[in-house]
């Protein structure tokens, strides 16, 4: 529906370079590179769209002309549904072909990936949101995370300077430092930030409630926990300047187990599973067209 | 068991930075960050290890110790198997974690699931090669290439400069040219390279092999098409100055049908499943550690 | 006191060969590059000290060796302090002098401004924090949110990707949609971000903070408004579930009012000043040195 | 007046990517990304132009359209005028928004401070003329070398390959090297450069004059010395092929002392005050407009 | 004739910035910058053009308009023959004057050199092929394999990751292993690839040839000796499914014994040569024109 | 002799990546990527030696151990001289092998024909200084500039930002400005720099002498034109602060000529020549050697 963003032309140089660096071989010994003609880019099955954009930037990058309608990334389309056409010289299409049509599979993938697991968790409850990990490829984030918005999840961090998130590995440097003297260095320290403390079980939970944090993760825990530790944070309404904490879930939070996590209550499902999302095919043909 | 090569410094460089470009907000809001630390990465699960060599150069690159040995890449290990231990300080811990951790779940899913292909494909037929697709996640080529390697696969293609593929969306540019003269000028051409062509079923298979192709690639074709294309190549041997071209089987390879595969006489099997393989778990432990 | 990080080897290799990209044409054309020296860094004046791991990385980059005790960025010094000694070929010394020296003057002079930015301000409150603003010259990210973190304050916002900040330019394209569903919007898609929300006067605020942003941003207010705005966030507690919005104050707070702004109640102080704190002399030495 | 160059689309996409690597969240989160609107800059004081042309490519880089005249880098404006105006969608203008306004801000800045300091020299001499150093904030060399060529000044060195200037810590590698001779290996060395011989005293420069050094740079001397050693660069004429060497002066030059320094007869002022020319304001105004 | 692909932006950008990082100092001082001009690019003497859509692209990215026809990459030229016209600013024509020109003269120097080092060996044998070394100047490789692509060669390997070519320095860390059993190593690592052996003698040719090489690549070695690895390698038709191995000749090939070469019956000839050439004089013009 | 500075690491990765972006296919599937070997750098011909530095660098940027003496950039060897040492992995020795001999051989090359030229040169006239232009091989500036250092010459230009030269392309734009003006504008705009005017013939070097140019450059004119412009030019001493312009010679300068011109007591030899210089070999060993 929205494009968030559209990657930077260093990012798609970057991706043409690595699959054509010196153009297509093929054309080349065929004798054909100059020929006109189109290339069109088709949802072979029904898939969120992302990287229209980019692919058709990519093309505009090697000289391809734009015709015709683009579909914008974060349409919902139905099988068949033309996304994409370019025109220009065949060796020009053959170098934008694959890089084009991979970007748009696997960030497709993970923007369908995305809004399975929004739909499962609105089974759940309706106002819950999902918030997907920085466990994406090493090398995509921009692309990873223009998928997950495009399919109707938020990024739960873009990194480790961005936000606070407390882990048992940091806590473990604290020593005997009350947590609740953790909670207001950090305040201190990052007066407009979000304290998110991850914990393990219902008694951390509550320690860090307690404490202050405004958001309690909870990792790997089952349902059943979570909608205690829900029921636990209620009772902090009016404490720390809250109607108590916001709980999260996560680990291990996939489309399959989304709707039960949703109805304990919880506010925020964190996920990496949208990034495992299979890559939705988008097929392409291309074929003689008169320039 | 053999590391093909380590991701340059510059890529490092830019997965360290894309997630702590501006340090551990947490650790410095703690307070913690000059406390001294170790942090260790175990096998989770029983996996083929793919990027040790990179997670230790990224320590490295943040002013880590690497304390300990290494398991290097392309090593099968079991559960629980300790791989690398890095120390120094938490706030350069913590900057090493995620990115090192990520990188070796991703890798280490691509090359056991490449593993698991040619285990599978070799119980077909023990010569049989793999080579994975250039359909890898887009900015991942390096990481990719090395896992399938790591894993025992090759590249089927590095990028379309480097080999020849003749696809129809290049034959359709040919007008009327006779199939053998198409081969005739990529010979020309590109002396040293293999004329590779992707065809669809037997005729076109035959139409190239007569035509002198030195592999015929067969693009989602059942193990019986495969069968009878390979036993006529069989009856190409001694023309074209050949046994008959290699026959490689693409479209859809994956574990499940590489063995069927692999006994149909094909010598290739070319497939991008090993590219969603699931991420392999790696944990970290990190701990405080006198310096 | 603290290094929050180190620029990576990238940018600093950058700023060496903007000012050496071809070595020193002097020292060549003297004959004097292979000759032994040292090359000494001392604080001129008092100071923060900031940049002095990129100075001494800049030399080991060049080939220097790093001889003697470094004082660690975020250190309050005296004028005189030795910061940093070098050593290595005449030639090398020359290459990294001025760019050390000049990341160094520039680094603390940032950071001793915001020390006493921030001394300022806790003289007119002692919890209050201190944000500084992305009005940094463009180019020095990295070394500005450094600078700032050794002064003892903290990027307001490290971009309009990772926080959300309603500026009006914003809701002018809201229509009439009310501001409490559009603090909703923001919510439910950003579940874990807090509102910011920039107001002009003290009608904006109260509209704001009952809408139930969580912090209102009064952007060139006097004093007498801020602290009529922190009584009425006041009587917000119990609302949306907060004892009423953090009130910040931006827009031409500098050292000469912050204590003034404090006095008011406002929780954060936000401000562009430190970027232009004049630049701390660092006075550098270079002697012959045997080898 | 004149646009000496305009910076180049890497520069532009690492500052436009600094400040909002993957979108506006705001903007995003509010629903209004494809909202159509026109953003106008406009000079808030007097200022000389810089940075225009560097801004209005940045909207072009973000798919905006340029909208009306562009009142070019080097001019000297009237509180109040319109400098650039954009149109395009709200989440593009949000993208482009502030890395624009930053950088004409500071480029504005130092262009103005320049000015300043070349009218008050040229009020103690017409003809001289300002250098400025290469002291400017690190990483921000292509800005700073337009501006202070907007302002009227000009850059004293690129850095340290592409000119020669003999600091003393230079000559403290020479030994007893009499001081012609290492004139004469600097002129053997790179025959088309200027030797440029920094000194502390009177006595220093009329050695290295005598020695037939082109400039004299005479480094934090009142003016009384500066005027001093004019006069005895005038007695040099004859000698070493020239009317004697011209005489620079370096060191706390500033718009506050220029005209005196401008008197002693000194051809050249060098300084780097411009650098830390407060940004000069340019309003934005943002509101829809349609398409 | 063809142009095999365009370098891209990046690379173009850095080699403009290479030349005028900071602009025209002397269009600056002399005030002509915005005066409007036409600049051509003529061949000064007959030449295989290579590079002029590099030096189009290179004026469109500094402001100046294309104006009249382009004569493309490969096109055969005689002298005088109007090649490209831009037109715009005085300062942009000369940011882009030398750099465009220098790389047309290298690129038509070694596409030049590259066609008349093919049809030297084409007067040998028509069918003979010519490859080209990687050997060519470090940082110039995008150009230099355009360079030879548009004057009728193939280059021989794009690097080692691409290709397989044993050396001999490979063969030291073999042991004792049959060459036989090193053939199938590299046959089943590399299912798709030629094995490219490279050996100095007639015994080392027959040895690799029995062992299966596709082609035996003989280094250094008089036509006579070519001659008759040929005719050994005719004698291996039927056997490891070929007709014998191609047979191509490296080391100290060039222009003047390419013909003796081919006439050996080698099917192609691997040289450094065609990256010596001359370059071959663009010249060009540069006049006032009205905008 | 002596090192004028080593290209950086982000340069020789480069370089490094180009030729084994995914490692040595051949090593690897020959398996002995982990064998420990050793490499020699050795001079093939008599040479000056040139890219040591470089080469050693790109070993230790691979994992390669630095074994033995290092014969450093600038320093003239006879035929046979051991230049480096590598020790290491197989696979990493060749990954690293071409590149660093490439670079070696082009720069060795470079360097020598500078040294050869220089010799020339002086033979006419013992105190004349060689400049080379800027014309050296697109991409390859900082290892060019590096080379014609080490052989005994200087860049004539690092650009077009960092020296005056007043072309007949800048004078087409002058109108009837006066050469006198013109030279003022100049001075005024460029204090430190000296003023260079490219003439033609006898005329317009009078005429720009006479109008204070400091360096009068000489393109494609005889000898003895140069003779009687440099007699001119003794009568301008005293005019303009000066003994009389500089001239230089430019326009097919190479080693056949340069003593010839060196006699005409012009004091400045500018060419291109060396950038032509054949490549001189240097020999690479490459043996099995115990870890």
């Amino acid at each position: 529906m929205r494009n968030p963003y559209t990657l930077s032309d260093p990012e798609l140089e970057t991706l043409l370079l690595d699959d054509a660096p010196w153009g297509d071989a093929t054309s080349w010994g065929l004798d054909i590179s100059d020929a006109g003609g189109r290339m069109q880019f088709r949802a072979r099955h029904a898939q969120v769209v992302c990287g229209s954009e980019e692919a058709a930037r990519m093309g505009q990058l090697r000289g391809l002309q734009h015709d015709g309608p683009l579909v914008g990334s974060g349409t919902p389309v139905e099988a068949g549904t033309l996304l994409l056409s370019l025109t220009g010289r065949a060796a020009d299409l053959h170098r934008v072909w694959k890089p084009a049509q991979t970007l748009m599979e696997y960030a497709g993938g993970m923007a369908t990936a995305t809004a399975e697991l929004v739909a499962a968790a609105r089974r759940g409850h309706p106002q819950i949101a999902v918030a997907c990990t920085r466990k994406h490829l090493p090398g995509s984030k921009s692309l990873s995370v223009k998928a997950i918005l495009c399919g109707g999840a938020a990024p739960h961090r873009l990194g480790i300077s961005d936000t606070l998130l407390v882990f048992a590995e940091h806590r473990a440097f604290l020593g005997d430092l009350p947590a609740g003297q953790a909670v207001a260095r950090l305040k201190q320290a990052w007066p407009e930030r979000q304290v998110v403390v991850e914990v393990a079980d219902e008694d951390e939970a509550v320690l860090w409630m307690e404490a202050g944090a405004d958001v309690i993760q909870l990792e790997k825990c089952p349902p059943e926990t979570v909608a205690r530790v829900v029921a636990r944070a209620a009772t902090q309404a009016g404490k720390h300047g809250s109607n108590g904490p916001l709980i999260a879930v996560a680990g291990g939070v996939n489309a399959g187990n989304a709707e039960a996590y949703a109805r304990t209550g919880a506010r925020i499902l964190v996920s990496s599973a949208p990034y495992q999302g299979a890559p939705r095919d988008v097929a392409v043909s291309l074929e003689p067209w008169p320039a």
